[in-house]
This record gives C-alpha cells, structure tokens and sequence, in this order.
C-alpha cells in the first residue's frame, strides 16, 4: 500500500534553478529528488514542496511529501536519500504521515530569513549565504516601516508576477530585525507569500534602511497594488525559508 | 619610506593550491596577494605568511607581512585589498609594524582547528568545511591519546616531509576535544608544526576514537619516528588555521 511521506530538507541553493521541476534541462531541488526518490522505489514520483524557492535561494527546512510504497523504514528512506542526493541537499527527517497530508496546501505559517552583510566584504565563509550590501542601516527606521506592513494584506505591489490571477492578499505576521555582527537579518513571518515577496520586501527595507526612502512610503506602496511603486528585489543569495508550519492532525 | 605592514586575513582554501605560490600556474593565497598588492604599490613585492597551508586548508586568522611605500592609510589598504581579491579572501586587519616583525620568525604560538562530522551527512551549508567521517567517536579515549602527545616532542612521526633535515621538535601546548551537535572540534596549540603534522595527529586519534587503536598506542608511535607507524592524514577541507600569536613589542 502506498503511505503519505512528509520530509523536511535543507539545501544550498547556489547553483540550482530554483525548487520547481522543470523541462529537459533540469537542475532544480525538485527535479534532484524525484530522481533519486523514483529510483529508490522504482517508479516515477511527483514531490510536492511547500512552495518554490527561486534559483539560488536557500532551506534551512523546506518541507515537501510523496506517497510511495517500500519495504524501506523511515530511517533507512532518510539514508538513502542521503546518500545519493547531492552533498548540497540534506534530508533532515523522513516520516509516514496522514495521506490528507498536502505539504502546500496543508501548510499555515512560513518563515523566511533575509541576511544582509553591512560591512565592506562579507566574511569568507559565509559569502554565498548573505547579500553584501556593504553600507550602514538605520535599523530603527526599517522597524517602522516594517511595522506598516503587517496583518492581512493586499500584496500586490510586492509579487514579481504581473500576471497573477489569484488573490494577492496575505496575512503577514511578523517581521524580526535584528543585529548579529555587521550583518542585519531579516526575518519574515506569514501565512503565505508572493512570488519575490520577501525580496521586494527586503529591497524596500533596505531603501528606507538607507535613507532613500521614509519608513511611511509603504502605506502609500500598498495603496498602488503596481509592482513599480516597491523598491527593488533583493539578491536571491541572502534568502532562505526557514520553517514551514502544520497545524492539528495533519502535521 | 618602505614601511612593515602586518595583515591578518581570512581564507576559503577549497579552490586554492594552498599558501605558498608556486611557478606559472599559480592558484595559492599568498600568489593572490602578492599580485594585488604589487598592483596597488606599483612594483613586485613578496608577501611573507606564517607558514604554509595545504591545498584546500583554510584560515580563520592567517597572519601576513610585507614591506611597501604607500601614501594610503592601513584602512585603504584594507579596503583596496578586499575589493580587489576573490569573494574567498578576506582581509581582516592591517597595520604599521615594527620593521623587524616577520609573520613566520617571530610568531611564537599557532592555533589549528579540525572539524569532524560524526553523521552520515554534514549540515549542507557547513559541506566543504568539516570531514564528514559519517561514524561516532569515543571522546574519552581520544582524550586520553590526545593527553599522551602533549609537551616538548619528537613529532617526526607526524611528519609528511621525509626529507626533513631540520628539528622535528615542537612544543604541543594543548588539545582540546569538544563535541558541537553532532561535530567533533579538536584544537591543537602549539609552539609550531610540522608538514601535515595536525592532518596525521587528527587520522591517529581518530582511529583511537574509533576503538580501532588504543590510546597509549601514541607513545609507541612517537618513539618509532617513523611516519609509517602513525594513523592517515585527515582530509584538508576539515583543517583551519585559527590563530597566530606573537609575543612582545614585535607583535
């Protein structure tokens, strides 16, 4: 019989296309492990994540599922996976979960992190994970300007996508400034985001962080619902989502 | 006037041939240095490390010297220098020195760091930075070996270099053995080391830790002064250099 199998995976995004699968030329999260996935039980499998990541953004624990039928246990699955992925995607757990489980629509909350290096150059070890911006921000001015943009919301002029059909509309929750070291990270907490959200959001905060714009611009970015009103999307290299949020018995 | 400045920076050894520059096919991180930094004074110049590091080692905290004539200030220098090498060469400090301080001469104490992952798999962001030895290791008796190898030695034991005509006597000052998550950090301190000696001691006391070896086995090593009778080299990409201490008014 087939079961339901929820696993969280964190990856170094660098030098993919982003999570989702694409055509002949596949170098994407998703594509990697529904090949290794297919093999271990040998037929074609579709894994669903919980959102997509853009190219070269990271996970510290995307969430993705697939129903599948092995002999294998969860610990011998999680190994497998291991070892045949990528050394820059890891498999963090494994688990048989309810088969209502869906890890996109079954998803509540997501945290992204944004890390922006202030300093000249951006420590040797950490390069690829942080957008060196190299210049100093007023984090208090970014706090009021985050503070505006908070709760259910109208997004529209934070999503790349000129072509979205559906609702812009998210209900963001919180958003974390902090200092660690000449970096400011960036923490973005919600029910679900756009595509680019959080970089166009990090872009405008930077902006304000920098004293090209007020901190009170956002109102009147929100009131446009025109993508040009924002400020510019972030690098994607800064960016990870963090955490992906169930809830009740499917999680 | 040529003056004597010290720098002290960081390094990402993965795609380096190590330290010491090498004929026309240069890839080292000294090479690097001597070429930017001879851009910026405008004549050759011979940029003197502490000492060598390995193909694919790398540096918290290297420390450099050169003489030059410049009119910029140390912060130029510093900026100049980390504009113009790799993302994976960070200059963290520059300073006037005494003209008689030499970064290998006069340091007096090294610090190295050794990363070993105990999972099966290392966490994918830290993948080029620790030895994923994927098995578990028994501190204690890696403790207890570690304890036996302290004090002024022989080394020659530990000791890539067969045609090493000079000393093979070193100070080992300290080993420390500590567990991080499921990484195992060993720091050696030391009055200096010789060719590969903290990649040799790490193979021996990992297989201590791994029971396929006892812990007094190094007392017979260390007397056999013979390369042949020590554990492996432990991969480079785990082998930071950490610190370099100087003592006194050349430091």
């Amino acid at each position: 019989m087939k079961c339901n199998y929820k696993i969280v995976l964190a990856y170094d995004g660098s030098r993919y296309d982003g999570w989702q699968k694409q055509g002949n030329t596949d170098n994407t999260i998703q594509g990697k492990l529904e090949a290794v996935i297919g093999r271990m039980l040998g037929e074609a499998v579709e894994v669903c994540g919980s959102g997509r990541t853009d190219a070269g953004v990271h996970a510290l624990a995307q969430t993705a599922n697939f129903h599948g039928e092995t002999s294998m246990t969860e610990g011998e699955i999680k190994d497998y996976l291991n070892r045949y992925l990528p050394e820059d995607i890891g498999i963090l757990s494994v688990e048989k979960i309810s088969p209502r489980f869906h890890s996109r629509l079954s998803a509540c909350e997501k945290t992204y992190l944004y890390q922006i290096e202030t300093g000249k150059k951006a420590n040797v070890f950490e390069r690829k994970y942080v957008y060196c911006l190299g210049k100093t921000l007023d984090l208090e001015r970014m706090r009021r300007g985050a503070a505006l943009l908070l709760g259910e919301r109208d997004f529209k002029s934070f999503c790349s996508n000129k072509r979205m059909k559906k609702s812009t509309i998210r209900n963001l929750i919180s958003i974390s400034i902090e200092e660690k070291g000449s970096k400011v990270l960036i923490r973005y907490r919600g029910n679900g985001f756009l595509y680019n959200m959080v970089r166009i959001l990090t872009g405008t905060l930077i902006e304000i962080g920098l004293g090209d714009r007020k901190a009170e611009d956002v109102i009147r970015i929100l009131e446009k619902k025109d993508r040009a009103a924002a400020g510019p999307t972030a690098p994607a290299q800064g960016l990870f989502l963090e955490k992906v949020e169930y809830k009740g018995k499917d999680s």
